[in-house]
């Protein structure tokens, strides 16, 4: 960095470093300078048709390449991805969200200027509740410092983070900071060994223990210690809904996806039944764990994430999850043999029957002999989601969705951000037709940006998960021609499946295209996967 | 209010008390029940696409109707009407937001819910920034305490509340509160004495006094009062960009819109001329008075808001905006001659030009001419906005957009909430192609509810109105086949305009439909209204 910095080429530099490639995001007034130095850079600006599709794409993209950004105009922008900011925090997402606003000289005696709701910092408000750190930068002297600070904390703790910029300092010039990265605290040693010695004492007794992977393995990018444990060890182990293809899925350790009553019968029983569940980055949040129908015996657990480490009822302070697991793979932890575990079953090409009317189970069947080394997954909340928990995901990190925050209207925008993330991969958007009303409109974007996802609606006429708890007229959704829209959108191919035969033809043709493909597939209202079933079920307890 | 009242009912009961015959909304597990208790109601439940639709349409609804309403569930549905609830405070729309939430039951020990961002009250903390009341009704004993008083408020302040309600007590048995409305301030009549003396003395003696009528002359129900006013001193009055349509147009005494340099300038003129200015209601923000290109003498002006009475550089305390207004009309204001004034020229239908191609002007000199007694306009930000300052609105509160906040977005769920407040008016929805792809879907919502919007998509390939500032292709937008989206959502007609006399075709074509229709008009892309071209130079001083 030995040219002249500015406020924003040194920020654009910070992020370039990071691996930022792309932002994303929607352009005004308050923001436009900005948006002109990114383009005349070598960041690509990903224009999506509304900010909170630009949200969502940069967590998707944050989740597969470790940092993402979105950046929008003041207020009007800003608190369109008030939601998609409160989903990569929820779900540990490092989104860096920068705003552009008001310039410094245009707040003097606090004019009514447009976009503005009730103070100048009513955004910056907002953004501290759903962010980790966040700065409005406004003084060329601190800028550079208050950019690290921010930038290092999306890092540190994978969440995001919000920089606003007045637009009359961007061109500033400033002095970049030595860049101080925040240090994560370090592990203190006597506690590590001390934790160490019990864990392992617990391990070695233990009859059948087992690993719980959770989505910070995947976040903090541990992937490959989990897989040392798991050679070290020989133990088998389960991931959870939000972690979901942590681990390449046909690893012979590999249990399945553990959520209590949701998923596989013998992996609940295979998981409850261990005397020490060790859990790696889990988190304990209801959805990711069957709603509460999960039967974890705190009593019989050892659990490290990035906020503690705790055994059975006692916690330890200042041990790092990955200087813990660094541990359990260089003590004297005890390797078994290999266990003849219940796998997850391979997927089995169903056989189409012509004229068949399409089942979910069928579906999901299908879609699962679908998928290729080059797949990404990327599921929205409802029974595209859940369905999706026993298909088989080839290699790791292949299956992206808002598995805790659950928001509809994700996976549209997320194939966007999932697919220039990693040109290699096709993404396959499995999305409700509730959800998909939401954010049809960025297949628009997909186009415009030369991508092909291959796009499943599932067309049961309403939001499929709420009408077993109460239903009602609300539930249902006007019906559209999805498949249609590829004409609006002047790009890609649709397609209406209502059958086995016709899903089948639909699916090799849309492998062959290199633009975008709809796939409308018309299932029963009534109709829905096993894994809803139980969750709805349970659900039901707590809707009065 | 006789019979046993639930929380839920009791708020339904003061909901509908006040006026509220629709509520806008996406249901979600956390306010399912809710939505249950209001089919079980004579309210009517509009489902719209995507909440940020539900909390537009809500904003319009409350525009025309008085008071507005929008029903979303935690987090995943809150946080997508923040930027309509900012849009609904800074515009002064009186809009109740009504948020499920998590159980009481289910919040014991913190644990972690789907949808829960930081905190169970991190989406409270948001709307307290957006709204000005704000409660969670959890305790029976001050439920309908604290719902009137949150309500009231926005009675009062005609700016938008919030009330969040967990799912587990919606049920419970309340006592209802005797209604103890929040008085407003009485005007203390000494006070009053004093500033009408001073304000008559002047108006009195002033050479050209003018009225500036704003936009809570509409939002607290003072047209009456304004029209007696003008009846008694004949003087002459003009509007502001989010008052347009405060006063019927064609009225003798109406100047047109006063909005400094991108008004007319014989407005310009007239106003800036006179020696005493009188402001009603008017918000003094940038869009609404030209972006500071607005030439208004403080040391010329009696202004009186909700906010506060000044006259030149001096304010009085505790003075109503209706009482002082009651008392100008009362005392000895001279009565005038009535004067030959600059009033708006006569729509003039343009004789259409077989095969000639469309511009800015013909469009809006053809649309004028269009408008008729059941017309209601809401325009979109853009040259759509800009345009239509110079049309001609046959009765008052017949034009509707977002002058001062700006988002995108807002007119096309706008639409729905304005025809449903008013089912014999049928909107005239003017959006650039920019803001369409933001919410073209809820075009969706307005079939399924059996609305025709006339929908004139200004397509110029992109945000017209940052292209005169900092252009680039980040303004470009993906060029879609607008007409077609009636195939998709299997309801109305689309017509593809490309033309003079295409577009009068359409027009008349349009107008026979009782659906909706889209009228994809074709612009240049560097054609624009003279108010745009005025307004991109202003604004462009400002953008570095």
């Amino acid at each position: 960095m030995n040219q002249q910095h500015t406020i924003s080429s040194y920020l654009i530099e910070r992020l370039k470093d990071l691996g930022v490639r792309h932002v994303f995001g929607v352009p005004g007034d308050y923001v436009l300078g900005f948006y002109k130095e990114m383009e005349n850079s070598t960041l690509e600006v990903i224009n999506t048709c509304d900010e909170l599709g630009a949200g969502f794409a940069a967590d998707a993209y944050a989740r597969v390449n470790g940092i993402g950004a979105v950046c929008i105009t003041y207020c009007v922008g800003g608190l369109k991805v008030a939601n998609s900011t409160a989903q990569a925090f929820a779900e540990k997402s490092p989104v860096v969200i920068i705003s552009g606003a008001p310039g410094k000289s245009e707040r003097v005696k606090h004019p009514i200027l447009h976009h503005k709701v009730r103070d100048f910092d009513s955004q910056l408000k907002v953004f501290e509740q759903l962010t980790v750190a966040s700065a409005v930068i406004d003084d060329p002297d601190t800028a550079c410092a208050e950019i690290n600070r921010v930038i290092d904390a999306a890092m540190k703790f994978k969440r995001p983070v919000y920089l606003e910029i007045p637009r009359d300092v961007i061109s500033r010039p400033v002095t970049p900071a030595k860049t101080e990265h925040d240090k994560i605290p370090e592990t203190d040693g006597n506690i590590l060994k001390e934790a160490l010695q019990e864990a392992i004492g617990i391990i070695n007794a233990a009859e059948k223990p087992v690993i719980l992977a959770g989505v910070e393995i995947h976040r903090f990018g541990l992937q490959k210690l989990l897989l040392e444990l798991l050679k070290k060890t020989n133990l088998p182990v389960a991931s959870t809904l939000l972690s979901k293809s942590v681990i390449v899925e046909s690893h012979p350790q590999y249990l399945g996806v553990y959520e209590g009553a949701m998923g596989r019968d013998e992996v609940k029983e295979y998981v409850e039944s261990s005397d020490c569940l060790i859990l790696l980055g889990v988190f304990m949040s209801d959805i990711n764990l069957g709603i509460f129908t999960d039967h974890i015996d705190q009593g019989k657990c050892i659990s490290t994430s990035s906020e503690k480490l705790s055994i059975h009822y006692h916690s330890y302070e200042d041990v790092g999850m990955e200087d813990f697991i660094k541990g359990l793979i260089s003590c004297e932890t005890r390797k078994r043999e290999i266990l003849d575990i219940p796998n997850p079953p391979h997927p089995v090409k169903p056989q189409p029957e012509t004229g068949k009317k399409l089942t979910v189970d069928y579906l999901f069947g299908s879609l699962n002999s679908f998928l290729d080394d080059n797949t990404i997954v990327i599921a929205d909340p409802g029974d595209a989601l859940f369905a999706a928990i026993d298909m088989s995901i080839h290699s790791a990190t292949k299956f992206l969705a808002s598995a805790y925050y659950a928001s509809l209207g994700f996976a549209v925008p997320g194939g966007i951000g999932a697919q220039l993330a990693n040109p290699k991969l096709r993404p396959l958007v499995l999305v409700g037709d509730g959800a998909f009303q939401m954010s049809a409109m960025e297949l628009a974007s997909a186009a415009r940006f030369g991508l092909n996802p291959i796009v499943v609606v599932l067309n049961n006429e309403g939001y499929g998960t709420e009408r077993p708890m109460i239903d009602g007229r609300f539930n249902d959704v006007h019906l559209w021609d999805y498949s249609k829209l590829t004409e609006v959108f002047k790009a890609g191919k649709g397609y209406e499946v209502k059958t086995e035969n016709e899903l089948e033809a639909a699916l090799v043709d849309a492998k062959k295209q290199d633009s975008l493909t709809i796939l409308d597939v018309h299932l029963a209202p009534d109709d829905s996967s096993l894994a809803l079933k139980r969750l709805t079920a349970a659900l039901k307890k707590h809707v009065k």
